[in-house]
Order: C-alpha cells, then structure tokens, then sequence
C-alpha cells in the first residue's frame, strides 16, 4: 500500500471548492470573450531550445525539463529535449511566430492555462498555478487605443467576480524613463535598481530608501532622489485630477520627447477609457507602478483590491514592443494582462472571501423514497435535466431525512419527491433549501419552474 | 534567431479550430454537469512513487518525469521524483484515497484534462491528449443502476454534439467469463489472448482466427472455437431483441454463477436506460465488447459513430471492482467512461466533419468608418458587451470594405455601423452576413435584437 499523497508546491481543491474555482474561470472566460478575444491552447511543453532563449536568469533556474523513459536512461548530458512552460507570453510568441501567416492582426488571443516553477517550498507560493491572459498582437505597429480596452476588460472581468472594490492602477513606462533620463540617470540597469529600492518605500519608509539611494551603491544626490520620490508618490483621485496631473507634470518637465510621449498616451487612453463606460473608481495614476520587468515599454497596469491591498496586483501588464524577436523578424508590438488565479483564488480563501458553503453546481436532487418508485424518479430526473436543469438523482431508496441532510450539505438547492400520493395526483413536491419553501407543480411545469427560480436568483445576485 | 516550432506529436490549433474544439469540450462538460457530476482538477504531474504502482507494462514505458534544474543537475540515479499523469483513472483513484473522508459517497466526479504519453511519433496518434471523464464512486457497494445512468451520459453528450448517429455497444464482462469458465478455461491470461485473436476478425477473417485458435500456441478444439465465435458475433437489432437474446443465453448456458449475474445484470441496465429515455437506436448488446484492460469487471461500453465505423470508439468504460487498491484499505467499486476529445477532434477533421467555416465565439464587429465616430463606435460596443454579445471594435479606421471582409474571414456574424446619417437618427446599421439582411435599429434596441437572432440560430441548430 502506498500513501496517497500530492506533490509539494500543488493546490489541489475539495469539489466545492472547484466549482468556486471553476466559475472564476468561467466569468474570466465569459468576459475575455465578450470584448472579442479568441481561444488559444498550446501544449505544455515546449522544445528546450525554443523555450529557454534568453539564457540564465531566475526563470531558467525554475524549469522543469520533461524526459521520456527512453532518453531518461540514456542519461545524456545537456538540456532534455522538453520543457515545462514557464508562463503563457513565451509559448504566444513562439505561437504567433509560427503561425504568422493564418493569423489576422491585430491578433486579440486569450489563453487559460497552468504553468509550471520549481518555486521554493512555500506557503501561497504554487508550482503549478493558472494563469489567465489575454493580448492583443499588432504588426508593424498597435494602436494605443487597445491600452484602453484592455483597462476595460480588467473593469469587466472583476465587477462580475463580486470579490469587492478594486482600482486599476495605471502608469507609462516613459514617465519614468523620461524623468531619469532628464536627470541624467540613462543607464536601463541602474534605473531598474533605483526603482526596486523605491518599491521599498512601503516597507522600510522614506528614510531608509533616501538613505540608500544617496548613499554609496547609487550615490546620487539628495535633491535627484527628492525629486523621484515625490513623482512616484504622484496619485490621482478621479478622471479630471488625472488628467490635470498629466497636464502639470507635462509643463514642468519641458521638452523632453520620450516624457511628453507618455503624457500623451496616458491622456488617450484615460479618455478612452471613460468612452468605454468604465467608472471613474475604478482606475487611477500612480506613478509609481514600473512592473520589475524590462519586457514593458508603454503602459502599465497593476490591480489592487481596495479593502485588501496586502493581497497585492491580482492582474498587471502593459504594452512592450517586441512580442517575439527572437523567432520572428517580424516587429510584433503588443499590450496584455494575466490573472494569476490560484494564487488569487487561495489569497481569497486565506482571507475568507471564497465562501464554503457555496451553492454547488448541482441544481436539483430527485429523492427516491420508495423502490416502486424507481422509474417515475428516473423520468423526473431526464426531464429536469432535457429542461436545463443539473439534476442528480439518488439511485438507492434510503431515509428521506438521509437524502435531505445529502442534498443539504452538498449545497444542492432543490429537493424534488414523488410519493405515491404525488405521483396519483400527477404532481411533484419541491422543497427549495435556500428560501426554505416547499411547493408543488406537475411533472410538465416542473423544470421550468426552476429555472425562472434559478434566474431570479441570478439576478438577484448580480443586482 | 530560433525556428519557433512546436514538439512532435502535439496538435496545435489556429484560432478557428480551437473555437470548434472549445465548443465539443462546452458541450461534453455542460452534459456532465446535468447530470450531477462534480468538478474535479488534479496536478499535471504526481509523485513517480504513487503514481507507478504497478511496475513495468507498456504504460510506465510512455511516462514522462519532470525534473527541475537543481536535481537535473545532481544526475541522481534512480526514477525522477515527479511524472506527468498518463490517465486521469490513477489520479482519481489517489484523489479518493487521499481525499476520502472529505467526499460524500456515490461520488460523481466529472475531470477533462490532457494527458501525457510518449508515443512513438506517427499520424493521428498524439503525446498530449485531452480525455474526458466521469466514474461513480461507491464505498463497498456500487449500485448497477449507475451503469444505466451512465449509458445515458453518453447519450446525451452525443446527441448534442451533432456528429451524426451514433450507438452504445453493451457488454458485461461476466458472460464472456462465464462462457470461458463453462468450457473449462479459466485462466484469466489465456482469455485475454483468445479475446485478442476474437477482436481481429473484422481485418484477417473468421477463417484466419479459426485458425490460429485451433492452432499450436493456443489448442482449441474446433467446436470450442465455434461457440466462442459464435457467441461474440451476438448483436440486438432493438430493445426487446436484447431481452429475448439475454433470455436465449440464460436458458442455453444453465445454472452457471457468474454468467446468470452477468446476464442479470445486462438486463436491469438496459430497463433503466430505457426507463431513462434513451432512444432505442441509440444502444445494442454487442456480446465481442471486452475492453482490453483487466480492469474491468461488470459492464462495458464502446460508442460507435454509426456513419464512420472506422473512426472506432469514441467514448469507452465500464464497471470496475475496486478503484483505489493500492491507495486505501476501503473498496471503492467504480463505473466510468472517457472520452478521448483530441484523438476524436483530429479523427472528425479528417473526415471532414468539423466545419471550418463554423461561426467565430465573436458575434458582432463594430466598424469604425471615420476617426470622428470613434466614441460612439465605443459606446456602442459597450453596450453590446453588456448586452451579452461578444464584440470586437474596429480601433482604426480603415477602408469599409476591408472591415467586412476582415468578418467575413473571421467568421463574425454581425457588422455594426454608425456613420454620420444614423448617428444623426439615433440609430445604428446592423449587416447580419450569414443571413446576407441589413436593417437599422436604435442604439438601446440593438443588443436585444442580436440576442435574439443568436438565440433562433441556436434554436434551429438543436432542432
């Protein structure tokens, strides 16, 4: 006998909790569909070679290679020949490049799936996590304009998910590089450093960091270090302040090209994206939002849930200008954004968001209280089911209170008997655990009676 | 520059056909829902000690193991600690055992995941595959009435996929054990053989099996051949001749244990599944079915498309003993079916039966004619997204025509125009290009309209 057990680093979910899981992936789906984006799945591996082009880094230290038994026992030296993917913008790169030619761009693609990091053991840190991404891919050039959809998507996707006020945080790369390069701070790595101090702000405060970047790594000088410091501290309360805040900042700063670029695709895309309806709450500036990554080059997005904002972004992006140079001489400029939803979804747990006593997808429960029975309860259960309903039907006659407390802890909303008196009468008993009613209908109105139950709970819900 | 390509034996999707397959996994898992069955997901990979508890057999021989770099570069000796999953069968089996008094039992699980094998590279066989899966799960006992009710799972994911006709083959596997055991061959490896030789006589012929059954290696006597042939070439032509064919046997075979139980046991299946309102064209007794593995014990299905019997089965399972022995002291009796969708997509392009000119997840395309018209054009994609419609918005203006052939192409069925005339009236221009109708309606009228033509399209699709 072997103990049944879970790799470490895995999140394997309870099925209510799967269908918690499950319809946040349905709403993400839902939504990435409603603005237009189309499916794509790629496999979970990928060549090596292809996978791992830009050699070392963190990344490469956290693959996982895939080997066969056969190449597995020639013990070959070098890389297997598989791995892992890593993240969803690798294999779209890889994806684009090698179907360049059946694609139509701007190419809107989304893509749901688990990737793989041999993180360290840790808890909320996950091996296996889903990542939940749409981009859209312009060739030659992009229109800025989908910087603005893709803000709305991000409004769309987490209204529905019901999970509490959030605020997209917005920013563009080319504030930050303007703003160093105009203090003549133009080397990219020491620019990333500074800005992975200032991230420190939160936790060590002002001090310290002002400490460290005056100090002897950086060395800069007191009044360069004031002067971003206080940019990064730059937030905006609604659409007019935002925008008036571009204005200011444009003025002070002059003519500086890469600067006053950012200003401008700020300001287009916070007016589009009040054209798309999207509320004024729901989005802010702040200056600070860099993304650790080189990768972005224009915008940038970050999401904070706003009575939770230890959770941190629970969807980023932006804009870079390259998706895939190197498979593809073909200049690919893209803007994107990912839901890391295991991680989410277990944030959400921890802090007692997901609720445990969810309604479970299962409808309807079709009680069998007597054998004789059987055939009738069958027939109740198809036309439930031909009526939309999801029905599961007990198939052993046992204690009705037994099937109830069943029904009742699996979260199944409606219980549905015929006795022998029921059955006579040509009619049904429901009994509703929810609104905690108990009515009849005939076998004929039943499924639709449901359903409009059902429906009204929906909109109850969304209301 | 890398060649970006993707691994051997892997079927990778244009957007197009990943819309299709997308849809046959909606429709599989919308079925299995209906009927009661709950989500569960399980990790890519398992631990290689749990997950190969049977040594040796052709399986461990396709695993793949999953390394990360730290133990890559220890080269230890020995198996690898994690492998992908080659089934979703042990993964449940370990879910159960592991999870086992979290779940309630009959435990009604539904999983669709791809699943990993190296196979040797040749067409239509694939390393990555999805499989589709529900199993039953009792603790000690199991129901048969869940055999019915599975029959009829298959049924109704078939019937919505509208791939033409199609029918359940039924078998138990204990009258073939029965008949074995009756003429004295009870070694469970030498009926395996012979069934092996029994499943070649559609290619090499009744002569040729005779043949080698009567031959060296196996030394039947002629009249045993016989009534072994005899007996799997058994098929009902409907409901009742299934009965009175079940009946035949009983009355022929006598007082033999296992064979009366299987016999018994066919029969409560096939009342149900008519009890259940499975049309009787839709199954048949078809007495050869055995299902190579020893796994199973009771009932057996294969599904075949009546039209393309050389597509094989395209969904299989059976009833089975005791899922988790090697996990759990407990018995776990099972009945399952898989649906292998990757293998089955691929067999229906083949044969021309997945329409590439299918309908695109994106219903309307806003047009943008004039720069100007750009926030109305927003506004009225708006509206339509939260109308329910899946819109894409044209972001840059270009030639009318381009935007109607870019639809066309892309198979939206909807073009929405608003030029300076409508704008003026208040009213916006809907091209349905699958109907080839043009017709004006207000801004606020719009989606509802769209929704309702998608919704009769739908409709007449069913019927």
């Amino acid at each position: 006998m072997i103990k049944p057990r879970t790799p470490p680093g895995i999140l394997e979910l309870l099925p209510r909790e799967q269908i918690a899981f499950q319809r946040m992936l349905d709403i993400i789906r839902r939504n990435y569909e409603r603005f237009g984006f189309l499916p794509v799945e790629t496999p979970v591996f990928e060549l090596s070679d292809v996978l791992l082009t830009k050699s070392g880094g963190e990344t490469e230290r956290q693959v996982y290679f895939v080997q066969s038994t056969g190449t597995l026992e020639k013990r070959e030296q070098g890389l297997p020949e598989l791995a892992l993917h890593f993240d969803l913008t690798v294999p779209l790169a890889r994806y684009v490049a090698e179907h360049e030619h059946a694609l139509t761009f701007p190419f809107r693609r989304y893509q749901m799936q688990r990737v793989y990091r041999g993180e360290r053991a840790q808890r909320g840190r996950f091996r296996e996590f889903y990542q939940c991404d749409i981009d859209v891919i312009g060739k030659d050039t992009l229109s800025i304009r989908h910087d603005a959809e893709v803000l709305a998507v991000i409004h769309a996707v987490f209204s529905e998910m019901g999970i509490g006020e959030f605020r997209v945080q917005l920013n563009n790369r080319k504030l930050l590089r303007g703003l160093f390069e105009s203090m003549g701070i133009t080397d990219g790595d020491l620019q990333a450093a500074i800005l992975r101090e200032v991230d420190k702000l939160d936790k060590r405060g002002p001090a310290d960091v002002r400490d460290t970047l005056t100090g002897g790594d950086f060395g800069l000088a007191a009044d360069t270090v004031q002067r971003i410091l206080d940019f990064v501290a730059i937030r905006s309360v609604d659409h007019e302040d935002a925008l008036a805040r571009l204005e200011t900042l444009r003025n002070e700063m002059g003519e500086h090209d890469v600067f006053q670029q950012g200003v401008d695709e700020l300001r287009e895309v916070l007016q589009l994206v009040r054209a798309l309806g999207v509320p004024e709450a729901a989005y802010c500036l702040n200056l600070s939002i860099a993304r650790g990554l080189d990768y972005y080059t224009g915008t940038v997005y970050e999401t904070q849930l706003i009575d939770h904002p230890q959770i941190g972004s629970i969807c980023s992006g932006g804009r870079y200008e390259n998706l895939a140079s190197h498979y593809s001489k073909s200049k690919l400029p893209g803007v994107g954004i990912s839901i890391g939803l295991t991680r989410l979804f277990w944030q959400l747990r921890e802090a007692g968001l997901v609720s445990s006593i969810e309604e479970s997808c299962v409808q309807a429960m079709v009680a069998l209280m007597d054998e004789t029975q059987l055939t009738d309860a069958l027939d109740i259960a198809r036309l439930l089911r031909i009526g939309g309903i999801n029905t599961e039907m007990q198939m052993e006659s046992r204690k009705i209170a037994k099937q109830f407390q069943y029904a009742s802890r699996a979260g199944i909303r409606f219980v549905v008997l015929a006795g022998e008196d029921e059955l006579r009468r040509g009619v049904v008993t429901v009994k509703d655990l929810i609104r905690e009613q108990q009515y009849e209908v005939t076998r004929e109105e039943l499924a639709d009676t449901l359903r409009v139950e059902l429906e009204q709970a929906r909109a109850l819900s969304d209301w």
